[in-house]
């Protein structure tokens, strides 16, 4: 591939293929799930897996299951999390949340369903059985009490109040997640011997990710980013805005993704030029 | 094991057991976790899983996880069937509901934990990874959105009016996750040429301890059964009850306790009494 543009064109016809494929349409439930999926977003996921694999020059039609199941799981916590007793948010993506367009209950089986249904899928993966077994275990762990979920359970407890616990907040709720993809691709592209590397990279660019979202929320526009901007401070949440301020968060951004295309050129022996631009689409996006 | 009391004195030690070796406890999330999982309970998923392995004469020591982890998937769905937007109980095995006792957003992230950590878990089970890639496509198909979370759905859409809708719904909220310890065992066992035989008795046992449940919701004892007598009412759900009434209820209950001993019978290499007597205790028990 060479351009991101390619990539995100690539990985959302993907998505939408196999989503149709791999996720059944015949209860309410399903419906809700599709309804979920299909919200737009930037599939940022399973585009840095598809990314992986195209670096290392591999094959990327047995992966799909698991680009799916990744973004799968992403939205199960995004449908949990603006539930009325969590964020509360009516609008995701310029669309109705779940539990607006459906019902509470619908959304809270949605999401259940979206994070059983992403390990279903999983299982039917075709590689090796003990390949299959890392990528459902890097995935796990990813999304886990002591990743992802222990990262929204810190969110609800408020108790963040310094750069080092809102890193740490975001290396969890955020950064676990958006590392997984790049795990699985190393894994299914049988180069553990650079997997640090990598894992060090994507924990940055989750953190650029999380960084900038923060930045939307207060100075985004309300129509570009298809939710209700000042959420956070509605909410009271401690963000980079709040704790540093708007410049110091720019320079912030700056100087992170300084040091991270400078740990992408000591993987000198893949042209990792693909991933380079995601970073810059994550710091330099409107939405 | 000689009895009903063995196996289940066994697997209530080995659920705390190993529930405090393998799930966290240093934050609020994994607190909430434990306070679902000591809520008491009859944990007869484990116990069927262990009961499988002893009638085969199966190892039972490394099969902890199996059986942790199916008590945790259906300790999430209580978690979730509880909350507010679900069945809205405050009371569960005679405590306070997790999101009476801590609060909703906790409760619906500790149900997320609970069905995650229950995979995670399972990807460290110390058999081949062929064998632990089955025995997670059963849970997890179990649990799934053509499983008990499909079965969630329907019985909050209410459409069910009959004997056979209503079975249905049971087959798929109950039974299947009622099934999945069965066919763990038998996996675990390397006995597949048994397997139709028992998901056939394990379907019926999940059949006898929902329409017992239904009985027991309307003629049990609040302070016996630890919750809410008249529920079901309350909600307005379709029950054996309401459909057939008390004594068509107890002959439908006493005929698929014969049809099923017959069942059992025809494993006539095995010596199935533990089973039988699981069943006794389903149909006879007072909570």
């Amino acid at each position: 591939m060479n351009s991101l543009d390619e990539l995100l064109t690539y990985t959302k016809y993907q998505i939408t293929e196999n989503m149709n494929q791999y996720i059944p349409s015949y209860d309410r439930i399903h419906e809700a799930m599709h309804y979920a999926m299909k919200a737009g977003g930037k599939k940022i996921r399973p585009a840095l897996l598809y990314a992986i694999l195209d670096i290392y020059g591999s094959d990327k039609n047995s992966a799909h299951i698991a680009a799916l199941s990744l973004e799968m799981i992403h939205t199960y916590s995004l449908v949990h999390d603006d539930l009325p007793a969590m964020d509360d948010d009516d609008l995701r993506r310029g669309k109705n949340t779940v539990h607006i367009e459906f019902d509470e209950a619908t959304a809270i089986l949605a999401g259940d369903g979206l994070l059983n249904h992403a390990v279903t899928l999983l299982t039917s993966m075709n590689y090796d059985s003990e390949i299959v077994l890392d990528v459902i275990r890097v995935i796990s762990e990813a999304a886990s009490i002591e990743g992802m979920i222990l990262g929204q359970s810190k969110d609800i407890q408020d108790e963040v109040d310094t750069i080092e616990s809102l890193n740490q907040l975001h290396a969890l709720k955020t950064g676990r997640l958006l590392s997984a993809p790049v795990e699985v691709g190393v894994i299914l592209s049988d180069a553990k011997q650079d997997l640090e590397q990598w894992r060090t990279i994507a924990y940055n660019i989750g953190l650029m990710f999380q960084i900038k979202d923060d930045y939307l929320d207060v100075y985004g526009k309300e129509e570009e980013i298809g939710k209700r901007v000042g959420s956070d401070a509605s909410l009271n949440k401690t963000t980079y805005i709040t704790l540093i301020g708007q410049e110091e968060t720019n320079l912030l951004l700056q100087s992170k993704y300084d040091e991270t295309v400078n740990l992408l050129k000591e993987l000198n022996h893949l042209d990792t030029s693909l991933i380079e631009q995601i970073m810059k689409y994550v710091i330099e996006r409107k939405k």
